[in-house]
């Protein structure tokens, strides 16, 4: 379990963000800076993650007025990237180059699934590591929730709040696709928070068909408009609606299909309504954090600090309940957290 | 010029809303019932715009709680619709017979251009006729602003806002595409408010080269990241960038092209720079009004009913400076209001 | 454990909402009704909280346009209302009365320790009730959080943030009170997230002595000005601060007294400092909840209208980690959820 | 009439900010550094107002990211502070040796109306001043509007509709305190838009027996609450509510009594309502601008400094219509810009 720091040790911490910017990341650098100085140790950062590190770009951080107000800022001063994890894992000497040569005695890694991955490899392979779950998703295993996703949920329950009022106008249906390529997390959120009348995620392969009845029938009972929330990983479930086979890059990643406008086109078709498509992009994933966020990183941020202070490596920060713990590299990396069939029953009670 | 009700006459006022939607129309809505009933008067709502008029679909509005809380709510409670001229012309007599059974006295028609030159010729052809401007693009003229206007700046404001510190996390361009097919007023406040390196507007055709350019020396100077918004309606000038010829609707309407795609791929061909574009879409016309709109919107409002009290007839209310005036018709239709060289002038000194 | 409905019942099921109001009330109500409809079933709500139960005071609630929209409303559509508890239990024999007549086969009380008391005593007494928490001060135990707990804490993050930049440019030291009159989590989340220089709160009494001289030693580090976010019921440690004697109402509530008032007279005497105070007040508990209250308290709303359904009575929903389990009413009431003393410890890292 | 640089004049232009602080200062600032950078002029800030003047304390300011960024942020980077303009005056050789030294071509004055009329004697005297209108209260004259005024009526709005889910729950009458001393734009504004039932301004000595009265009227009308919205500096009419004196400080200015609780007691006593007050108090001043007030300030700005470099000095930066002119000192701050009884009447076609 993570505690106050019982070992005082003066540390020189090196931190980083890596993948996806996500709101919170400043929050949490912030909270590490400060909860190394009432230490007296101090922290420098690699810039543009992994890759600065690698080229030993890093910059001092000081527990300054600077520092203090980045809490609120979206991003990460430090930048990020994406490394292919071969490229890294051919660096690991000059990695290791680089932290002896700045006298490092810790690194507080903060990223997604890969981030977490590399993390834990170079824990494997002798550096002092303590990795800090970062996903808009909110997919990462063994922590309730990872700090951007409630910031993310927020905009876009914003944006479906807003498109109601046209949706009604209109007597339209409004698709609003929301991130989230492997789970429904943001889509299911925002989808309840924002009074969706249907919701598609990836855990849950749709039936067109069922769609276009629950709409039709939505429109006999006398209401004219509908909201349909579509996580852009949704699915229809095999053999209702082709939609291709989806390509995969170099990271392994899979290019996904416009499923919106698919699903727009057979509503169009099918229903004889008006339909248009919202994508609502990376607005998503920037901007001032929401106070719960800022919360959460914050935590985390000092959390991952009083590890390093403790020596307590190899470690994930993650919140439980109400308290937050460490765990282990595989706990966090291990599987994808999706969403509970129970959830999205919760949500289809609200459907219609 | 508008003022208190000189002639108090107890009326039967009708009202419409015609067009896109735009928040602040519920707020006009409403205060053209409470200004009626405090003067005796009745109100009742045409749906769906002309549509309605012409079907004799209508519903009576009461001074109640229902309509004292529709202030805050985006879109219009009464429905709206597009229907084109020719088909509401040929129905004169219908919509004569309709009023005339309802016991109409007058009627506020609230709408844009095509609304307004609707209005005019219903006026001309004798009905008693009060206009009520209502564009989100803020290109009516004889009016300082529309409601609605402002809503869309805050939103597109924001949404930049957000962009800025992805963009700058990943050294990224964003462009961000804003409503405004002819004119540029949206683009034009979200981009200042929103700090934006470069705004391109229908009113000032675009050299591609010159914005290249721009992008590259600010990469010169230091910065990694550029933040460009850009008019839905925004033009390159003749023979710069190949963007192929419009096609026209049967409205009249143009088609246009993915402008901000285009540009996307020009500066990743030319800047070696990673380029994303995000589409507002239709999150900039729904939700709640700022409080700036709700004003102007309960104020067009008021006077449009006192308009209608006084028996002052063929007119359409106005914002001039910091009062409303009531302008003829033919000021508010005869001409786009377009974006002043020097306004412009002013955005581009912070361009960089 | 809650669960889909097994037994599917057609049912009558009674709702009030009790206490003081929250962001998310409406959300639960709705949550109720639809889930309800779902299986046959209606509800009916009582007015005004316990005292509309007593008078027989009802309105049927119906699946229709109104109740969808509800969800981002913000108090609660029932009214609420604060009975004596004395009065309540004398007036039984009527309560089960007014229940018989209305054909009530269940009953969904929503709101806070009193009330959860109050319908404990009910089900007690072979009324069959289920429980919903309610406080914005997030003290209800066996549940991670209750809704309206998240928009109280967004509200006053964005006040303290809005303050920052006052206080910065005037140097002055802000004094915010927020709610919390026996637990400071408010003023813990608000804090951290606002980026606080103190956090004061019932849990742990302060001293003013520490307070100053950390106020003074962030001065000699070349600040200019300070945020202190207070809990309304912030006390200082025994001996350290003359504040008097708390007075208590009819209720058992002790009337609180003006603590920042008198941190700022301390702070303004021994600092030499421009020192304000702002009191948030009612505006923390009012207003459209943020997504994350609204997806709890749809959720609860779901599971508590299921238990219902599922005849499984005498119980309280509570979210556990990310699932929503039922809690005994013990469970709920026993004690208030207080700051436990390592959270506080993660905020004081922040301090400074 | 402000316009492009004619004559392009290498500069080095001073700026200050006095006074209370504003949301929209640093966007002026910004303006004014990039517009003069791009003439290769410098700009100079001075610190705390006319004391950094005196004091020479002073910063350079470069066109670089940190100013770029400051667009969004409330407050002033240059902090700011109230001289008593006899010690101002005492000072002048001080001042001029300063600027001398300095070798400051052109001064910004950015500040309301003691602010302006400093600049103006100090032009009277010798100094090439141009000034920049601030007031959050909306009062200058001379100008449409002033910036920091549409995010003071947001903030405003924003607590407002957030009370009125409140009042309805409980059933009570709500009395909230804005700003505005000696004018009721805050109140009128906000209150407009926030759908207040009442609202009193200076401008118009309220008589408490009609207040009652109307909201009498409105519990017998079967609604059970009300918002009432007051400006800090509303005043009873004589002989109708005994307020006492007001007193006067050393600066002329009056303190003002708690006018909110004295019409909250006389409504409790009248109309056995329950009644709460919340006073906004500096949360309506700070933060982030609204877009409004960001384009308006960086116009003040990008004109004030182009002026500077025209030489053209004496002047003030004012909103007419929507271009932005020069106007006379004389005309900036010959009188308080009063709520035109008109605009009032507007207002009150709305209560009830």
């Amino acid at each position: 379990m993570s505690g106050a720091v019982a070992t005082i040790a003066t540390m020189r911490i090196a931190t980083l963000t890596s993948g996806g910017d996500c709101p919170g990341l400043n929050a949490v650098i912030r909270a590490v800076v400060r909860t190394a100085a009432q230490h007296g140790s101090t922290v420098v950062g690699y810039e543009d993650g992994w890759q600065g590190l690698l080229e030993d770009r890093r910059v001092q951080l000081y527990d300054d007025a600077f520092i203090d107000r980045i809490l609120r800022q979206g991003g990460t001063i430090l930048g990020t990237g994406r490394l292919h994890p071969d490229a890294f894992k051919a660096g690991i000497d000059r990695v290791k180059a680089n932290l002896a040569d700045a006298q490092i005695d810790a690194l507080i890694a903060i990223g997604g699934e890969g981030t977490l991955k590399g993390a834990k490899w170079l824990h494997d392979n002798g550096v002092p590591v303590v990795g800090v779950p970062k996903t808009i998703d909110n997919d990462v295993d063994g922590t309730d929730y990872t700090f951007g996703f409630d910031t993310a949920v927020a905009v876009a329950t914003e944006a479906i709040d807003r498109l109601h009022t046209t949706a009604e106008s209109h007597n339209r249906v409004m698709i609003v696709e929301v991130m989230g390529r492997h789970v429904g997390w943001i889509a299911l959120h925002a989808g309840m928070a924002g009074g969706a009348h249907e919701i598609l995620i990836p855990e849950a392969p749709f039936d067109i068909d069922d769609v276009c009845k629950r709409m039709a029938r939505r429109f006999q009972l006398g209401e004219k408009y509908g909201i349909i929330v579509v996580a852009e990983g949704a699915l229809p479930k095999k053999g209702t609606l082709d939609v291709g086979e989806r390509e995969v890059d170099q990271f392994g990643h899979e290019k996904f299909q416009d499923i919106s406008g698919m699903i727009a086109k057979e509503l169009e078709n099918r229903l004889d309504t008006d339909v248009r498509t919202t994508v609502l992009g990376h607005t998503q994933r920037g901007g001032t954090p929401t106070a719960f966020d800022r919360v959460l990183a914050t935590r985390f941020g000092v959390n991952a600090a009083q590890a390093c202070l403790n020596g307590d490596f190899g470690k994930v920060v993650a919140l439980q309940a109400s308290h937050i713990d460490l765990i282990s590299f595989d706990d966090a990396v291990g599987e994808l957290k999706r969403v509970p069939p129970k959830f999205y029953e919760t949500a289809q009670a609200l459907f219609g």
